[in-house]
């Protein structure tokens, strides 16, 4: 799958039913919890750094996709700066309009979002109403691939991107041979027992997309606007770890299963490659450093707490969470690859063996928060 | 229907089925190709006037609706700028980058625009390629009521509208008595049998809702930025002519024909109201002289021609294009209010209807171009 086909077909799965995005994203929630305390300052050191000239402030929200986080995220930031403005730390500034990009990829469910933006009106005022004026907030969305421009030159103060940059624009070409086989048979990411031809392929598309989102934000933020990115990682140096890797090993080994038991074809295992990747902190850190627009003020590692699903659901394993919410990010691709029909027993068969795997040792996911700040 | 429900329900009917929007709205291209000469000379005019000095040029679409029109204006508006830039009318003036602002009430299909995006880029890209460089264009949705405040402070320079600002933001309150039941039984908007409380109603709505307009656009507009308006109107002072209000006579005699035939409920007719107002020049005139923000440079009276409808159509009277039309544009609040199950025979009746009045005598709807210039 090429990149423009990646753009019309990758996106959460739409709509809030049972295996909706927006009903299957607390894990995506909890640790951007942890990583909210990282944004919300962020915003209001900037905000009180830049004291815009222009009374609007543009934020924008990179993979915003469609589901209760898309909204509240953005709630959260508007009280953020409310805050500041009513602890008068900046003299005579009069709360400032607020322009909202939501952005994603033009599959994603934008209706959804726009069908609930009259409750988030009303609730917006309410909430505001006891402290005094009301802000204006005007909220918009930029369809599109972050891997290319998506605004017009210097109109956004601050972007925030959560759980989507690990997302590469492409599989990388150099995993396919002469004939277009990939060279990473039984594997959907890098998993062990691929070449380290892959992991080498994998690295440098990061390298190349993430240079790109640095270059293009640069031009569209303005000058000492920052950036907060919250994406999956890995702890050290090897491509392959008991982290985010080993998910999509066991996700790997599921799609084997079924090829075992006569329900999909080894071939399609082999062919199917996720366009995924965990970089490390150093990878991060050379990568900000070479492409030299933005200034790394921190980078932060978060490990996602295991403790607690969503309430409203009737998870009863770590295992079952897990499938949920990989089911919610990989359906549409799952789905058109191998057909719907194996997505049940795939999900199944993959809640288990994650569950089974916890209680021989533990898996540990890595997030990190980076905080990036536009050089002047 | 409160205003607050009316911005949830009222849409055109989206996806791309047979009933929908997309599908049935070649009435309204066929005399928005009229407009359509009138539009791109007022924005090649006010490109040459403004030269901006900000790079990006501003451009919003406000009830852009779901569908081939959707696109294929913004498409036009963009040539005739790049015509301009490459005639060097304006020497040393690049060609600017083009902010795109689409805007329709929340419920409208705006996932089915987005996911025609990447081929819409790959099109224009081609188009220019002859000429040398292709345009950065950035597309945007700001869904919402554009009876309220849409986009920040002085940041749009052309306005576009069509076919949008006849529908009022709600029903007015006047034509219920102190029960909450409609004085204007039998009909579903102002006609020949309606009590004269009930235009006088309508025309009080028109003019605080096209008051309100006037009044945000004049914030989001830059100073001389331009709108053009292609609405619905009528040609005298009387509110029941044989144009547009017509229309609207045989509708609701269309739904008193299924009351006879006990398909639906007399009751049901009498509650039903549609949010439309046909205003006159005069009146529109006078409004934008009273709000003071704008001046009139042009207001043009247009036609449809009726010869031909949707060449893709199997349609074999015109009673039946404007059948399928009307259909497309009040399905959802027809649906919602009487029942899915009334439609295909309510049209069927209502297309025979147009078809039996045209053998009489003609039905002429007029539809008015208005071309507004903010005040300096």
């Amino acid at each position: 799958m090429d990149k423009k086909d990646l753009e019309k077909e990758f996106h959460m799965t739409g709509g809030a039913g049972e295996t909706s995005y927006a009903r299957n994203s607390s894990l995506q929630k909890k640790a951007s919890d942890e990583a909210k305390h990282i944004t919300l300052e962020t915003l209001q050191q900037l905000y009180k750094e830049t004291r815009p000239k222009k009374s609007t402030l543009g934020i924008a929200d990179l993979g915003c996709s469609s589901g209760p986080n898309t909204l509240s995220t953005i709630r959260d930031m508007i009280k953020a700066i409310e805050e500041v403005a009513h602890h008068r730390e900046i003299p005579n500034q009069p709360l400032p309009e607020f322009s909202i990009f939501l952005n994603d990829l033009p599959g994603n469910d934008f209706n959804s979002i726009f069908k609930s933006l009259p409750d988030f009106h009303t609730e917006l005022k309410r909430d505001t109403n006891t402290n005094g004026d009301s802000p204006s907030v005007f909220i918009s969305a930029y369809p599109g691939s972050f891997y290319g421009r998506l605004f017009p030159e210097n109109t956004i103060h601050f972007i925030h991107s959560s759980y989507s940059l690990h997302w590469l624009s492409k599989v990388p070409p150099g995993i396919y041979d002469e004939q277009g086989k990939s060279i990473n048979k039984g594997c959907v990411n890098i998993c062990s027992s691929s070449p380290e031809a892959v992991s080498k392929a994998y690295y440098s598309q990061f390298k190349e997309d993430f240079s790109i989102f640095l270059r293009c934000r640069s031009k569209e933020l303005v000058s000492a606007g920052r950036m907060v990115l919250i994406i999956l990682g890995r702890d050290g140096p090897d491509h392959v770890d008991r982290g985010n890797s080993f998910f999509w090993e066991l996700l790997s080994r599921s799609i084997a299963d079924l090829v075992a038991q006569g329900e999909t074809e080894e071939e399609k295992l082999d062919s199917y490659e996720m366009h995924f990747y965990a970089a490390s902190a150093a990878e991060i850190e050379s990568e900000v450093e070479r492409e030299g627009s933005f200034e790394l003020e921190r980078l932060e590692m978060l490990e996602v707490d295991k403790e607690t699903g969503n309430e409203d659901d009737d998870v009863s394993s770590y295992g079952k969470a897990v499938a949920k919410t990989v089911r919610a990010v990989q359906e549409t691709m799952l789905a058109q690859h191998f057909g719907e029909e194996i997505l049940e027993k795939l999900f199944d068969t993959y809640g288990r063996m994650v569950d089974e795997e916890l209680a021989k040792e533990d898996i540990r996911p890595i997030t990190f928060v980076l905080v990036l700040k536009r050089k002047l």
